[in-house]
């Protein structure tokens, strides 16, 4: 342990003097809390020896309640492992963020998933949390109610706060009914423009679509040179929908979905009539990011991607834009992502040596994401790497807003510091 | 203006030190926003002198996104009012809370209405804020992406704050397609816990029923009392189902809502088959309130109410030893409610005299609804009424993290000052 006397950032004006003139006395290091690892964006990265609480044994289901569609979980079990302890009673949790990931992670991050279209991100999915404070306080956010107005709401305050402010050891969970009749379409589209009018056409329908994700012509290409599908896809923005609910209302909206689908030139249409048929038509979807590793010119080359988030009707410029970006840069690169919340993910392959251009890359489509009233991050968060993102995203005094809170119920710094933000001078 | 020194409650522990031994030094009184004046529990009350700002004229539409289904408000516009700009363009604003009711007091209250069940609160409408500060810093939460995982979520800790934490000068606010075909049933049962059970089979069966409410006999009583109606209503505990969507999945739901009420005794349902009826229908339900006044015993009597939810599977045994509590007391008094999420009213009138006695028994109800894992209020808030009910329900050391926060973002207490919790010793 050692004892570090640091000059904290400006929180806000000096309004508040009593945050902006303290000067940190660190007398230990910092400390991260860690379920799955399955984050992105450098959130769990030890810059400055920080110990980790490793939250692997304590992955308990505490209580199901089966009328009330809720359970109290501990951080470390997955949402894979919840969910099959739940199917049996019919009941189901939606936030699918990427495999492995678990509560505790999932809570940090305000993760979400392909099932955010119709049922939304993290946020909400969780009624109440238990919180172990900087200081060894345990405070209780709330208890199970489906609603509440009393107080300040600090359970979204600590979800997707990236355990900066508090260590979470319990949580609530909102369940709904397990999805049922599950079926899939996939449809190819001529261009980029003609899939996001469909999507734009989908979403102000109002059909409660399960999903609805594209993958664009290099996604496609990867699927077929993996030799993972038994399918030869067209090599075509293609927008992969799924569909629960009653047979009679999913026919209705399948047709719906082809209907508008077909005004945009759709080149192909394939919709699945069983369960069995639906798995293999998604397995596309669910695979594509290990698909792309299939064309890697080079095995040694990296990988980076952004996860940015627009207004749908941007969506197409937006996803041209970065395609265009892509192709000038000579890398190979696709995007594919949630489409119905305008959220997707543009990666680039690229050799070492290009790291900055390929950052640079990234940065560029960032920044027109959010000139185009978008986020820098829909799901996977800000960590290490994209805090100077965030400044661009919301300035200065809103970054500051955060430092403030921050600093009022952690002023020693000791939970997974550096994250999100920097809070002094010279922190790497 | 007047000077006052004041020492300032605990927030967490001797950990947070600067904030704990600050003496107070208030130079001016607080500021109190104020937009429709519809709230309760006292949160637009000046105890100390305040100041109010007053959003009536800053009430304009500033851009509708039809694609993107939002819109960017001012604060002073009313949720009605929006809904009709918004009507020609198919577009709907969910949250409904008492009419006259203000974008920035659903803001500050985090209120909700009859549409919660299918729809969510307010904090799921809110994309982003742009709020002023107590220091005069203007900051923007974000911008209009449907999801993000930008840093803290300050959006959601600033909606629900009573206006303490900042003012809210611009909202983005999502919306979703405008139900169509509405139609509306009714149910009547023997007894609250047969309605209970029908409500508790109808959200297990996932059904997005538009709306589910609950009038006791009191309630129903009143009904024929008013003479509002044109129905001869059972004076049993009712339910009220509000379905949309297309005619064919509108007549999958009635039907199996139909089913479920059947076996649990449903004495009587009626279906509407045309929106007039259905709004006929419906009349009852929303005129409730207004009707219980055609049971005062005396005129000059007062009425009290709580605003408790809990998880619903609690929900008839909570309501029952509510009316049993009001019957032994000897006022009359009645419950209805939000019943799809948990979430009740339960109000009595009492004379004058009987104050004491008549808030000892919403104080009662409130303890029972915690004690069953719920909160004190679903939707109305803290204010100034329910600050002590705050702190049974979540305990001192979260409320003295909200204290906390509340320091760092507004150190003078120059917002809404001593609302929700209170700030410094002997505050009224």
């Amino acid at each position: 342990m050692k004892c570090q006397i640091l000059r904290v950032l400006p929180t806000r004006s000096s309004f508040c003097s009593s945050v902006n003139s303290t000067q940190l006395a660190r007398s230990c290091n910092g400390t991260i809390p860690f379920s799955g690892g399955t984050s992105l964006e450098s959130t769990l990265a030890a810059m400055n020896e920080e110990i980790f609480i490793d939250f692997q044994k304590m992955n308990k289901t505490i209580a199901v309640h089966e009328q009330d569609m809720d359970v109290v979980v501990q951080p470390g079990i997955s949402y894979d492992a919840l969910n099959e302890q739940l199917a049996d009673q019919k009941l189901f949790f939606p936030p699918d963020p990427g495999p492995g990931a678990q509560i505790g992670g999932m809570i940090a991050q305000g993760c979400s998933g392909t099932n955010a279209y119709r049922y939304g991100t993290m946020k909400d999915w969780v009624l109440g949390l238990t919180v172990v404070l900087a200081d060894g306080t345990i405070i209780k956010t709330r208890g199970r109610p489906r609603k509440s107005s009393a107080g300040y709401d600090l359970t979204r305050l600590f979800v997707g706060s990236e355990g900066t402010l508090g260590i979470v050891t319990e949580a609530s969970l909102k369940l709904t009914d397990k999805p049922e009749n599950v079926r899939v379409a996939v449809g190819a589209f001529p261009d980029i423009h003609s899939a996001i009018r469909t999507a734009v056409g989908i979403v102000r329908s109002g059909h409660p679509l399960a999903a609805m994700e594209l993958l664009d012509d290099m996604a496609m290409k990867a699927v077929n040179s993996s030799g993972y599908s038994d399918i030869e896809w067209p090599e075509k923005t293609t927008l992969f929908f799924k569909f629960a609910g009653s047979p009679a209302h999913v026919a209705e909206q399948v047709e719906e979905v082809e209907r508008l689908a077909k005004e945009q030139q759709c080149v192909q249409f394939t919709f699945s009539n069983s369960a069995d048929e639906a798995d293999s038509l998604w397995e596309a979807r669910k695979t594509a990011l290990w698909n792309m590793i299939a064309l890697k010119n080079d095995p040694s080359d990296n990988f980076i991607s952004a996860d940015i988030c627009v207004p749908i009707s941007r969506l197409g410029d937006m996803i041209a834009a970065t395609k265009d970006s892509f192709e000038r840069s000579g890398f190979i690169g696709s995007c594919l992502g949630h489409v119905g919340n305008g959220n997707f993910h543009a990666g680039v392959f690229f050799p070492a040596k290009d790291w900055e251009k390929a950052k640079g890359l990234m940065r560029e489509a960032q920044k027109l994401g959010v000139s185009m009233d978008g986020t820098v991050t829909g799901e996977h968060g800000i960590g290490l790497v994209n805090r100077d993102a965030l400044i661009w995203e919301v300035g200065d005094g809103t970054v500051a807003t955060m430092r403030q809170i921050k600093m009022a119920l952690d002023p020693l710094c000791l939970l997974n510091p550096g994250k999100v933000f920097k809070l002094w001078e010279g922190q790497e």
